[in-house]
């Protein structure tokens, strides 16, 4: 369930593009005003107020806000402001540019989104950067990184309930052999975790802790850390539970050392018009707080704000 | 330049279905009636028809044109009233159940199409198989082919203009380096061939043409045969110069021992609204021979009659 709330009735976008217009002028920037309108219109009212704004003033609403605001609010208020697929294939272009084996982006636009989602992304990505998102992460991954991320993001998975239960045994028993013997890396693990429709996986890592006395991913850890082990158990996550994936990402970037505020306005801004009032749910389960508690312990100022209003504060 | 001719006024869908209904009564079935109708519809007026089919007579007109007709008439009738993607869907599902390594039917769907088709094959291989492409073109193949297929199926190349010269000399030098140490199933060679836009890839090719003094092409013959540098050959082909390989696959298929009439089905029922007249054409300087008198020598009645209507005979 999404956490954004909405209100019954909404200015028209030329309206809300106006405010947004007023906000920016004379001395400073009203960013209240600019919380009250974005944070709380639907994906459809946000692209309807950046047509009408550039009609009206011959100017990307982005490009205006970029002007006006800094910092980590900035960074909140446009990703959240631009189309799902877009704000995707933005960061699956930022994830690719700076390629660090421990980064978890493209897995998570890859696997915790729908098929016909991940294609859209794949357009948008075509679209923005004049090229494909599976040409960069070839380009810019290595090793078994690459092998594991370019069919990842490639992957158009069937998504009817069809299940094949006597495949789903083969493959679990598969999975067993190659991670019993260390072969992580295998091109049938590969395989298996990067065409098999979701469901028919789910089945499969049922079939794994039923036979095998153990969930996959607690045979996926390894002592020392390992990134690619950890990319690994974070492809099955998105697969089996984004929620509690998410909700993972979200106490890490709070518990950490400082927080990690690129990683919590991404789930913030990607989950709070799909699931973010489940991942909050989810969230105040597992570490005995609300999650606008914590958010609120670990922020502040415009920043703070702009995210609690996604997280489902009144406007 | 398509080859197929659509008559200036056609009757309406639930004309053509009634008429294909009376070919079907009584005593034998009349197979020019069949051929005079099918043979001179677009693939929106086939699809129209199969609608009206269905809604007057509650069968399927494939179903009934099962039952009516048979051999390489049949599988030319039954490929051509499919729509492209479907046809494509069915193509590829026959060839990865029975995978052959001199198969080359994946490689021309995947390389041979645009990337809006590829996907609108993707969506229907989901649709009638209840499986992905790439996952049972994944579960089929194996070793190198399996790594060239895999992303061939999986791409969504970008398709603008925009190219990048520092890279095709770069990839130019890189395609030379692994092809002279004959390393034709280096991640990088295939990375390369599977992911770049077919204008940069082009691009790319001419370079390696005016760098090295060879066609990539010619550098990838062998002696003796070898399947996958011939599956290497026919993407390239299928991605520079898809006429020039259809003119190939179509000579081959009449001058062998034996006519193949599966390859000249499927190159006449594939082609035939996208660019049979161009492929004609290259046949017949090719061959000195017109394309129609070649197939008229190696193929006879219904069958024949089938491939010359595509071919462009007025009805």
């Amino acid at each position: 369930m999404a956490s954004l709330k909405v209100p019954a009735t909404v200015p028209s976008p030329s309206e809300d593009a106006e405010q947004l217009r007023k906000a920016f002028e004379g001395w400073g920037t009203n960013e209240g005003l600019i919380i009250s309108i974005l944070g709380h219109r639907s994906a459809a009212q946000r692209r309807a107020i950046r047509q009408a704004y550039r009609q009206s003033y011959n100017e990307e609403l982005l490009k205006a806000l970029d002007g006006e605001i800094s910092g980590d609010f900035e960074r909140a208020v446009l990703l959240w402001t631009l189309d799902p697929a877009e704000r995707d294939a933005w960061l699956a272009n930022e994830a690719v540019r700076k390629w660090r084996p421990e980064n978890r982006v493209l897995i998570e636009i890859a696997c915790a989104r729908s098929s016909g989602e991940l294609f859209a992304v794949r357009q948008a990505y075509h679209a923005r950067f004049k090229r494909s998102l599976e040409e960069d992460v070839a380009a810019h991954t290595t090793g078994d990184f690459r092998k594991l991320l370019v069919p990842l993001v490639s992957a158009y998975r069937y998504e009817g309930e069809e299940i094949n239960l006597t495949l789903a045994k083969s493959e679990a028993r598969m999975l067993h052999e190659k991670i019993s013997d260390k072969a992580y890396n295998h091109e049938e693990l590969i395989r298996i975790l990067t065409t098999r429709s979701k469901a028919q996986l789910i089945k499969t890592f049922n079939h794994y802790n039923d036979e095998f006395g153990k969930p996959v991913n607690k045979d996926l850890k390894s002592d020392p850390k390992d990134d690619f082990l950890a990319a690994l158990r974070a492809t099955i996550r998105c697969i089996c539970c984004p929620e509690r994936y998410f909700e993972k990402v979200i106490r890490l970037a709070i518990n950490g050392l400082g927080t990690d505020e690129n990683a919590l306005t991404r789930v913030i801004t990607i989950r709070a018009e799909v699931d973010l009032k489940v991942i909050a749910e989810v969230y105040q389960k597992r570490n005995s707080m609300p999650l606008e508690r914590a958010i609120k312990g670990d922020t502040s100022g415009d920043y703070e704000a702009m995210l609690l209003a996604l997280l489902g504060q009144e406007a």
